[in-house]
């Protein structure tokens, strides 16, 4: 048996104790509704975090031993301490995998690994989203139909000034008239980094079962993929035919 | 408990049987070496066939239940026919990963998939290949060290001509002072194509356990992914709001 | 002065023959009308081609003296004979540029190309085309507006099933729900593929200026780059240091 | 006519007057060495500036009218002002193309455009530098053989810390035993960035005749695209068919 993975959703949390909108939306904070998409399966073990626990829910302790780490952030991108995002950094240069949704296009980390504006247009009114499969051969797409619909989102149009993904698997359609890419791959050190776009916090898109299948998928394609440590620096070399290796 | 990766060795079977020196190395054949990597692994379910079996190896109710063929070819490509090659063409297209090996870079199925010309230089003199790992991060490299060595290999070098591949986990540095790209992910259709240069058949490469351990990491990263079936043409489309999906 | 660009514009010419519809909108022929794009630059040398000319309008001494080829087709994909799918491939392999518009996504040529299936779901009713710029650091995009509207054209919808470009420069938004990777880069060989979805022949998609602009992009983007013709086969190799390069 | 391209080569210019070895290769500076690329060229207008000038080389007049920015740093990456940084940053991010040369890949402007390690092996010794093309149809290609030779140089091996490049151009053979990504094109923002690996200060790269087609070839890819200006932040929409453009 494979030793599950290990999974910790962060959630900046203010939105659900402040608006009694979204704690009605989500009782257990948007952490809580995501952490339950992993909760009784044994492939996974989960916890969740937010930015008003001790260490800003990420003592070393918990963020070393955490194989892919979800991020919800918005209102409170700057309170986030550099050290922090130093360090969550570290970790994906290490192999640890991150999964970026919504507003947290715009949080330090993902400002950080995509080293571009990562800003786009937005709207929030009364926008359909059609989410479409773009590549239906990707893991991230296990078990989705060709196309699904949140029936009220917040918009999110291009241009999103990013890179262009290393694999693009999903572009939205909004009513309104704008396309975005939607589900963004990128390798970034040993790590992997998943943008998923949906999940405004006055709508219920973390209950959307097509969404909690994206969550679950991206975690398993996201996992530390095992390969050597790089080594950096001065480097002797090693003659050819004496590897040894 | 998941079911198994159904994985198929294909074999062109020909130097195994004609010239003592490979069948020394291969006394089961190319086939039956690639074969051992996953005989003992619960993961898998594994068969071989040969250009030489009936229906050439590879009958719809072969094919069919495959969902990762390995593919080694050099002095027959010719003698394939073009309705395999298109049978095999179509499942790739609806999902089966697909591993192409050393000379199957120039079978008529890499050409068929990859649209270009798919020549590159080559030498069998006495060139050791180096093999460094490009992409860390990458599940193809789980377990490799940084670099590993095959003491004496046929030489492959740049210019490789096809499409820059989605995902570039391998460059080989030869003794004689060429490079190429010796791992090369695609996504094709909603299939996955893994292209692996070493393996000549006069030397023992498939019985290297760096090498063994990337035939393993292939199948599992080149499985069917499960997602949407594409539909195609002519579509009346599903009014915003009705998709029920 | 740099020498001018040779561009040839090949339609297959049938609807603007048989369609007074068609007709009405392009008098001078879809190749016409899209010739006069590069009529009065001097960059540029154009000459026009179609499918019932001599030699399918493509006989070597045209085909070997265009940098870049433009290709419209429709009705008659299968007519192309395959000779010359295979002139133009080995054109393209060996540096010269090809635009694909529109329905020539199922010509032979972009099928052989592409490797996959290349088709999409399509529509034909009253959908208006909105086309954003997704990355306007690119050169087909210069002079754009951030986005552009064609009122009426064929819905061509995702999953689009190509490989996935190089470059995406366009993404389509339809009134009716879909969207659409419109305007996809490759390399393929030594050439360059630009694939712009827009110009069903019943609507005056190629009169309309931002249109014209991309078309005029698209070939100084797709020119031949004049780098190194690679050279294939047994190679015995220049010892390091005595290149004399 | 068009306009010239306005080039600016940044030099940190430390180890031209420190190490008397160094100004005997280059006694007009590498900048000195580098802007008589384009000298005579009426495609491009040049001018230099270094580390020591006042602010530090870059003041907004001058970075403001720069199309194509080449950057040399080694020894001083750390006195670059955080603050020109910034400045170089947000002129990527509009459109101006960024050459970092050698040494440079850990210049703080790289670091942050990657948003990764940015580190790789290295040595200096006596290894030989063979340059192989990979992608012959590649614009910053044009006018090279298949590969060339630095009789010596630096060597750089992977694993180099990068996102993928969006076109891998150049691979490097080390006669130690090393490979190296050496031409990395990268969009970020509307700009374009070309990583170039040769150039050790105490070699005479810069004088040699492929490199130099490099450069004035990367100069060339590298400058302003002239695409929309993207907008970003809240969007009111407008109304399909009432775009007016």
């Amino acid at each position: 048996m494979d030793t599950p993975i290990r999974v910790t959703i962060w959630n900046e949390g203010r939105h659900d104790k402040s608006d009694p909108k979204v704690a009605a939306i989500y009782p257990d904070g948007i952490h809580g509704c995501i952490a339950s998409v992993f909760q009784d399966d044994p492939r996974f073990s989960v916890r969740t975090a937010t930015l008003d626990d001790p260490a800003q829910g990420l003592p070393d302790d918990v963020l070393n031993a955490t194989d892919v780490l979800f991020w919800w952030g918005h209102c409170a991108h700057a309170e986030v301490e550099d050290e922090l995002v130093e360090r969550i950094w570290q970790r994906v240069m290490g192999g640890m995998g991150l999964v970026l949704l919504h507003s947290s296009h715009y949080s330090k980390i993902n400002r950080r690994l995509m080293g571009t504006v990562c800003r786009s247009k937005w709207r929030f009114t009364d926008d359909l989203e059609r989410i479409w499969v773009i590549e239906p051969g990707h893991p991230i797409a296990e078990g989705l139909p060709e196309f699904f619909e949140l029936p009220l989102e917040e918009m999110y149009g291009e241009r999103y000034d990013v890179p262009a993904p290393d694999e693009l698997v999903f572009i939205s359609w909004f009513s309104g008239g704008e396309v975005f890419r939607s589900g963004c791959c990128y390798r970034r050190g040993s790590g992997k980094v998943f943008y998923f776009r949906p999940g405004h916090e006055t709508v219920p898109t973390y209950h959307d079962e097509n969404i909690r299948k994206v969550l679950k998928n991206a975690a398993l394609w996201a996992k530390p993929a095992g390969g050597p440590a790089p080594t950096f620096g001065k480097y002797d070399g090693i003659h050819a035919g004496e590897a040894g290796v």
